[in-house]
């Protein structure tokens, strides 16, 4: 885990590094870029690589090119307008140090060029290239991740039922993390067959890992999470907890970690560390 | 030149219309889709495909992806963070119709689909796909549109020299422009020179497109022009004419709008649309 982590943060920067353009934009673009986190993303397109056998190098065009995206809904995330978040991993928020049209300009440029990642990968054939950006697109604009958080805007204060709970999170999160396993499916050459059974570990570890996000909510540790626990409840937002009861919540974590591992020996991949990772999504403390 | 337009813009609501995603996103999506404009960008394309003998409708996806770049930069120039503008083409603008925040997603998501019209095109190789997604990367990121809206945001209250302004104009405006006409190329099958003579082509009509903004004005009509006339002075912004003088401002689009001309002549396309749209953009009043 940590290993795949560090390869992928000395290969991030490299995306930006040589753009020609104002320093200060590229400089707000590594800013948020070399903040941190947990490279979840990126380390699913390696593990599902090397799942499949192949050399896990050969993920990591497709690994920045969708940290870049998550990177950049983080920044416009974070902007006064949408979450209003002053902190971001202990850091200040992007344009907090950068200013919001500063900001908003590094996210539009890390999306721009997430594509750009793909683009310059030699070692792939044209027409993977254009399914990885074609996944890529769906993942994240209006049908996945961008679709999301709309739907997750016209929700707010409303009491959500647990059918459009699901379609938030599905798209505002489980989208992209499925991208990355598809990702690495893609690369591999995978059998359609294989792509889409990775498409349904992706979207049960996605779920899992929303729940989890929801249980650290009402149960985790704040030092750990690096937020105030309580946060949802004292804004009143639908969480599985609110909706399921904490128990609820956590049988239905199960069920969706259970659901992930059966792909996964359908696939006969339970010795791979996909299914190592998906204890560690079920189990996280942050 | 309207036929043109009106073919473009009734293609342009088909790239959202069918897309699964919140109403609400779509509806901010088409509204600035919807809202008019020359429709330059698109033009470009279509005329630049004529030019070489070519069916133009070819280019109508392309066309599409180049005025969903445009339209998602408008969208977030005018947020109150960057330009705060109320009005756009004398409508409401995105974030005054939809608010902030899903202004912010509805630009985002244009970025992102922009992709999808150009992965969409049957009709067209990968590799040329491929080529058409790397120089809209090239042309609206952090080497494109994005950092000129940077440079300009970085030299805000400060006297800029002329190669600090061109620089600005050169990819803010200049290179979007551009891609249009070696979009227009590509898709025509032109060899790598007649590719390149296009982009010079592009620069220099781009340039002037930016003098006659600058001259527009200080001497434009208000009505005609659809905001106020001598915002950049008033504003303090360094433009050609305050570098230049109205007249030097004016010799210098005369040189821009001759050194297009003379690219269309060495390409003999002189006989072209292109060579009407020259003057149309020299001697626009709006």
């Amino acid at each position: 885990m940590n290993s795949r982590k560090k390869q992928v943060e000395a290969e991030l920067p490299r995306c930006i590094e040589n753009l020609h353009a104002p320093e200060a934009l590229k400089e707000s673009m590594l800013y948020s870029l070399n903040a941190g986190g947990k490279r979840l993303r990126p380390i699913l397109v390696l593990a599902c690589l090397k799942a499949f056998g192949k050399d896990e190098a050969l993920g990591l065009p497709a690994a920045c090119a969708v940290e870049m995206i998550h990177t950049y809904s983080l920044i416009h995330d974070d902007l006064p307008c949408m979450d209003d978040d002053d902190l971001r991993r202990g850091k200040p928020t992007n344009h907090k140090v950068f200013g919001e049209a500063m900001a908003v300009l590094a996210g539009d440029g890390l999306l721009t060029h997430s594509f750009q990642a793909i683009l310059s990968q030699n070692s792939i054939t044209a027409e993977q290239k254009l399914l990885l950006i074609e996944e890529l697109v769906n993942a994240s604009g209006a049908e996945g991740m961008a679709g999301g958080q709309a739907a997750d805007m016209e929700g707010e204060g409303k009491d959500l039922t647990l059918s459009e709970l699901e379609y938030i999170h599905i798209h505002k999160t489980g989208k992209l993390l499925t991208y990355s396993l598809v990702a690495g499916a893609i690369l591999a050459e995978a059998s359609e067959d294989a792509i889409d059974s990775m498409r349904e570990f992706g979207q049960h570890i996605g779920l899992a890992f929303q729940i989890r996000d929801d249980i650290l909510d009402i149960e985790g540790n704040q030092e750990k999470i690096g937020k105030p626990v309580g946060s949802d409840t004292a804004n009143g937002k639908t969480t599985y907890p609110s909706l399921l009861t904490a128990e609820g919540a956590k049988d239905k974590l199960v069920s969706h970690i259970e659901a992930a591992k059966a792909k996964l020996q359908e696939m006969q991949l339970s010795h791979s560390f996909l299914y190592d990772l998906t204890d560690l999504i079920a189990l996280r403390e942050s």
